[in-house]
């Protein structure tokens, strides 16, 4: 990597035919969606029939697939050099979930490999990989392949998961050819990989409300996910005066509303989405409430303050109500910021192809956050209509599809570009 | 009834002897209590063995006993007069209830027909009434046999109701000799009645708290309850900014508070017991959250305004929220003031007992709400240990019982000379 020349030519996009994009979204929704929404739960009968689909895509290129001992399929277009630029996302998706989450990202992929073997041999080699179990939704770990490859997994957290049937994760891969204690031998796939770019859905509202079709995605956002429990006194509604009542909901009330003015401050998010009381009773004042608190930051250092001014705040509100708190931790993970240069990429591409970009954090996860650990990685976004996602009501209007296959293409373009410039 | 003097001569109290009670009180504890609580469920058994208890210890009195159409027990001494002072409470219990819930008020009233036996003929005619089913904690509905007795009992929105085993409301009244189609047949015991009086504890902690034995009761407190759903847009924790959200949860957390302020600022109660959140799920802003709300007043204009004011403060954060707000009565009942001279009666006798008094609204039902719709009515309360009632924690000091029984004789004795001399 030679960071002194970071800026490359504009370079040509390959031909990349959005619509060949939307009849392959079309193709596979037909397949293994419906109106009750996409039902490729990976590990599942569905899942394999989507993989056959792409494979049988993948057989009309001259391109080399295989699928590695995590379960992610890889298809390879060998190009003028031994660099690679792979490209990708998942076609997993959660049970009624929507025909774009994921699949966009891949059928793109699809697309460029097409595009870039139509023109001739590209001056890096291209890779396409469809990640398994992005989504995590049949045993609760999302990130299972990327994760595999990336040597994050830690085998022993997820061997005894089990479906809501009973199914044992390790029996599951085992029926779809994969052994769990060999997943991470997947990593050799990484290494040597120049650059990872990821097209995918918003999942959020922010597009649409900016009246802008795409971004350039700065990074997955760090998470501090705890319960917080206030316990005060339940005693009767009707005979307990005000000043003296030790009120564990009205606690977690103050601290909810105290943790959204925080993550306003700090331009981050704070959500108290689950909330629990006990008696819980209609003629009972609250004894114990328990919230979760979900704060999420692209800066760690923001996070962390939040975290703090968290704590001090439902210490101080429960010294006030007259009630005690304590904190369980649920879930932690850092913030992944992505590649400055490939972020910039993103940018331009997306401002030349639609005229303008917004720079914005992912909230949820992707596999791109994993890939990010190992190689210089970017991703995009497109409109998600109403914010939606995981449902079938997730949507994204065609010309903004288009859009979106384009301005991927052009990152594709200035990143291989920048790869085969040594610039990398 | 003359109103033109309320005034009467301070008289001797009954011999009432408090130890007799507590040591009655110990007796029925010990046949239908214990180390897990008084189970004295109406319509079971071991409230059968209660009443068999009691009909024992009237037997030993020159009372005649009776229940009525309702399954209340009457015991009546004859007096100077045929005019009636009706002194009583209820036996039943909630399942692991209190030892004193209740039964402090029926031992107390046994204990002064055996001391104005013990001293001749009282002036006027004395009963004691152990009423049926106040605590509904079988089937639901509280108050059951002095509602049925005062006339404002409605069987047919009580003919349906089932216990916890698919048990009817009418057959097991049936089983105890009650036919649920007679039961207002039971008014007739109330026609002739100048007064009634009970003896309970607070089930609340002002007493304690203001360390003050005894109270004279105001009256119960009106009760508006009702069900108050936010409705928002349920989206994801991660990717939607703050600006762009609607979340109900934390529209009714300002509600809630909002409520508390509203109920300090009239010196009355309100209180959010109930809270439920949709999706409800850790990563998820809620999309719905429905709280109750109880309030509470003495007077019925504070209750109106409560009420007006709480619906007002719910429509303008909505809206400030981008939230929906609607409202689903749950249940309402006026204020029920009791009878002003019997009140000044009874804290002329806490006061002549204990030193001090303290008049109190309650906030929980009695059967004596019940019979301030048909007589001259008056409570006295007694101190409840940390306001614990409805659980085997349920305690009051010794020494507290002793003058409750003391200044409860004292108000009978008050009451009794009152409507012997004609200004009832």
């Amino acid at each position: 990597m030679n960071g002194s020349n970071e800026s490359v030519e504009q370079p040509a996009s390959p031909r990349a035919r959005p619509e060949r994009v939307i009849a392959d979204l079309r193709e596979l929704a037909q397949l293994t969606g419906g109106p009750g929404g996409a039902r490729r739960v990976c590990w599942t009968p569905e899942w394999l029939a989507a993989r056959a689909w792409l494979t049988e895509k993948l057989a009309a290129l001259p391109c080399q697939v295989e699928t590695d001992e995590a379960g992610n399929l890889w298809a390879e277009l060998s190009g003028g050099s031994e660099q690679i630029v792979v490209v990708g996302s998942h076609i997993d998706s959660v049970p009624h979930g929507g025909w774009l989450d994921g699949a966009l990202g891949v059928t793109a992929a699809l697309e460029l490999l097409r595009a870039s073997a139509e023109s001739g041999t590209p001056p890096v080699t291209l890779r396409l990989v469809d990640w398994a179990d992005e989504e995590g939704a049949r045993f609760g770990r999302s990130l299972l392949g990327s994760s595999a490859a990336a040597g994050t997994l830690d085998l022993e957290q997820v061997r005894g998961l089990t479906d809501r049937d009973g199914v044992a994760l390790p029996d599951a891969l085992a029926a779809c050819g994969v052994q769990l204690d060999r997943m991470r031998e997947a990593g050799a796939r990484l290494t040597d990989i120049a650059a990872y770019l990821e097209l995918h859905i918003e999942q959020g509202p922010v597009l649409e409300e900016q009246g802008v079709p795409l971004a350039a995605v700065l990074g997955t956002v760090g998470v501090e996910r705890h319960a917080v429990t206030f316990r005060g006194r339940a005693s009767h509604a009707g005979s307990t005066p005000m000043h003296l009542r030790r009120d564990a909901f009205l606690s977690a009330a103050r601290f909810a509303l105290e943790a959204r003015e925080g993550a306003r401050a700090h331009g981050a998010v704070a959500t108290c989405g689950a909330v629990s009381v006990e008696p819980g009773i209609v003629t009972a004042i609250a004894g114990t409430c328990t919230v979760s608190l979900d704060q999420r930051a692209l800066d760690a250092d923001v996070l962390a303050a939040m975290l703090a001014e968290a704590r001090d705040s439902a210490g101080r509100i429960a010294a006030e109500e007259g009630t005690t708190v304590s904190w369980e931790p649920l879930f932690q993970i850092a913030p992944i910021p992505f590649h400055p240069t490939l972020v910039g990429f993103a940018e331009e591409a997306c401002r030349e192809v639609a005229g303008a970009a917004l720079r914005l954090p992912s909230g949820p996860l992707h596999d791109a956050a994993e890939m990010a650990r190992r190689a210089p990685t970017a991703m995009m976004f497109v409109t998600s209509l109403n914010g939606i996602s995981h449902s079938p009501a997730e949507d994204t209007p065609i010309a903004h599809l288009e859009l979106a296959v384009r301005a991927f293409a052009a990152l594709t373009a200035r990143t291989v570009a920048w790869v085969a410039s040594g610039a990398a």
